[in-house]
């Protein structure tokens, strides 16, 4: 199948043609940029979800459970789920996926590992492009899981319009550890398995943490969601109705609530969707959705050019003799790494100099 | 003090000196790429080591030991401790080493948090400088202390010569978790704490983790040590004697030692010490650590040029009309960041072809 049939197949809704298209992301095959630069026209109607937490906080069923809710109310879904540990745990999260999307039947999840990326926003960049895919395809709801919660993974789910951090009952420690760059992307916190014992001690938690941010002061990490500024608690047990809190929602910034599910039994995935749809409605209505897609371009932009310019750089390298006899030159102390990168950039960078001048029309000469 | 003075300073065993070169790695200031390449001719001489593990393992107090114990032992010691978390925590970590140095008197420990840092190798960059910086002032053992596990601290700790990975007693959770990634980087297994229920029950842990990491398979991670192919356990409390194991030594390989402390005693520290020894000459026997000092060189080297070329392509941009500008042409459907990245690229491979095959004297013309 030609590259144009693949897109035509995807765009007509064929779950193969998705299929091989994500893979030709994956792999980087030949090709595949132009495949994705056509995807672009194709994109913008998904809701794009992300789900992280710490391992056991339930997320793969959580996922599942929602994924199926949404297809009981007549929407699509397609699967991301982001492994990014080495292969020793990869092979046992695909193949629980895989055979969870099997009984669904027209679902798609793609399981996807660090392991295959690059060390640059590669993961990030790919799992953006198997998203474009998908909403091109015409999913509904595109929900990006991760499998820990490490900076890589902040990093993935930032490319979700919504955010939702999974805390399990009783985990004080864990919030400790949260507090490290998870609050700033939480746009709705899940107490899943909220059946158990410390429940409301995990609320609690979240509600003082959340309060104590809001205070300000020493916060203002990079990157920063921004606009967390309270909380609300949804009580899966209760006949919760999102209009009952209009009156106190408060003018500016969204309202980062939390919401207690067991993620086994279904209860309370209702409300959380309700709380996905309420952020999306948020966000468009703010102007904040735009202002998000365009710093993900941007961000998507700048990722590419690294991309390609490393492969330039390891030309360059390749040139003066190849990394393995730079290196040895520096431990033989003939040489160092500032001084390598000086002689290796001064030329590409005079040369783009005269390019910007205006005196680069050499092609034509 | 000029940077001249600055590096004359810092060879003749200055702390200040040595202060103010790595706030000025720190701080990328002007003159900092001269000064590190300029240190590179005095560096080679110390051992470093990393040492890693999970929040609560007892790292910091365990560092503090060491740090004494060294110092006892007549070897001057330096420290850098590097916080890769958000700003939550920076500020009180830093507090309790300095406090921690200035008791120590003439010991030098930095603190670095990334959230000063830019998004690629920049923390693993300015930390091998700063290593660079503390050998060539003279120092005999520098270590270097993560304060979480996750991958960054990995890839900093990694640019060690010995990484200790240090694991809390009845941490089964946690040895599952270290299993992504931390196995590889282990050269030493510390159980801290082994004064505490469960001590048995993780070295037995480690060693049953280590024997199935031997049987092969499913593994082969990107980047891994390599090489750890058995273990043995201390036990801090016996009079252990590396000698006694002299005859079960495997021939190929390094032998990846269990060691049981207790850092707030000092229980297993002279231990651990020695067998931070015993790795270091295995290292230079087995000719492992030249190979380890090239690959790292080849990895500054790479760092650097991306960090450059980075800053060229941020130029690129601008001349382009701007990051927020083709962002927001990419959300209006007019282009696509692919499109972007080629139409900007494209120019610069064909100035660097040119360049490459001799026809690039054009200064000269």
């Amino acid at each position: 199948m030609s590259d144009d049939e693949l897109l035509e197949g995807l765009l007509a809704g064929e779950h193969r043609a998705l299929a091989r298209v994500i893979s030709k992301i994956e792999n980087r095959a030949p090709g595949y940029r132009e495949l994705v630069s056509a995807l672009y026209a194709h994109t913008g109607e998904a809701d794009v979800i992300g789900i992280t937490g710490s391992p056991g906080a339930g997320k793969s069923t959580l996922v599942d459970k929602l994924a199926e809710t949404y297809r009981d109310r007549g929407e699509t879904v397609g699967i991301i789920a982001i492994d990014p540990s080495s292969p020793f745990t990869g092979g046992a999260v695909l193949g629980d996926r895989i055979r969870m999307a099997s009984t669904v039947g027209d679902m798609d999840v793609f399981v996807r590992s660090m392991s295959a990326r690059g060390t640059l926003g590669g993961l990030s960049t790919a799992t953006a492009d198997a998203v474009k895919a998908m909403d091109a395809f015409g999913k509904d709801k595109i929900i990006i899981e991760t499998v820990g919660a490490g900076q890589n993974e902040i990093d993935i789910v930032r490319t979700a319009d919504t955010v939702a951090v999974l805390v399990p009952p009783g985990s004080g420690d864990e919030i400790q550890t949260l507090k490290a760059g998870i609050l700033e992307i939480a746009d709705v916190f899940v107490v899943n398995k909220a059946d158990r014992d410390g429940t409301d001690r995990t609320v609690q938690e979240l509600r003082d943490m959340i309060q104590l941010d809001d205070g300000g002061g020493t916060s203002g990490g990079a990157g920063g969601g921004g606009g967390h500024h309270s909380q609300e608690v949804i009580d899966a047990h209760d006949d919760w109705d999102p209009e009952d809190d209009a009156d106190e929602a408060e003018p500016e910034g969204w309202t980062t609530p939390i919401v207690e599910t067991v993620a086994t039994t279904g209860t309370g995935v209702e409300e959380l969707i309700d709380e996905f749809a309420n952020h999306r409605q948020y966000l468009v209505d703010s102007g904040e959705h735009a202002e998000q897609v365009r710093g993900r371009y941007a961000e998507e932009i700048r990722t590419l050019l690294r991309e390609d310019v490393h492969a330039v750089l390891e030309d360059r390298l390749e040139a003066a003799g190849g990394i393995d006899d730079l290196a040895e030159a520096v431990r033989e102390g003939e040489t160092d790494p500032y001084a390598i990168a000086d002689d290796l950039l001064t030329p590409v960078e005079e040369c783009i100099d005269e390019l910007e001048t205006g005196n680069g029309n050499r092609g034509e000469d």
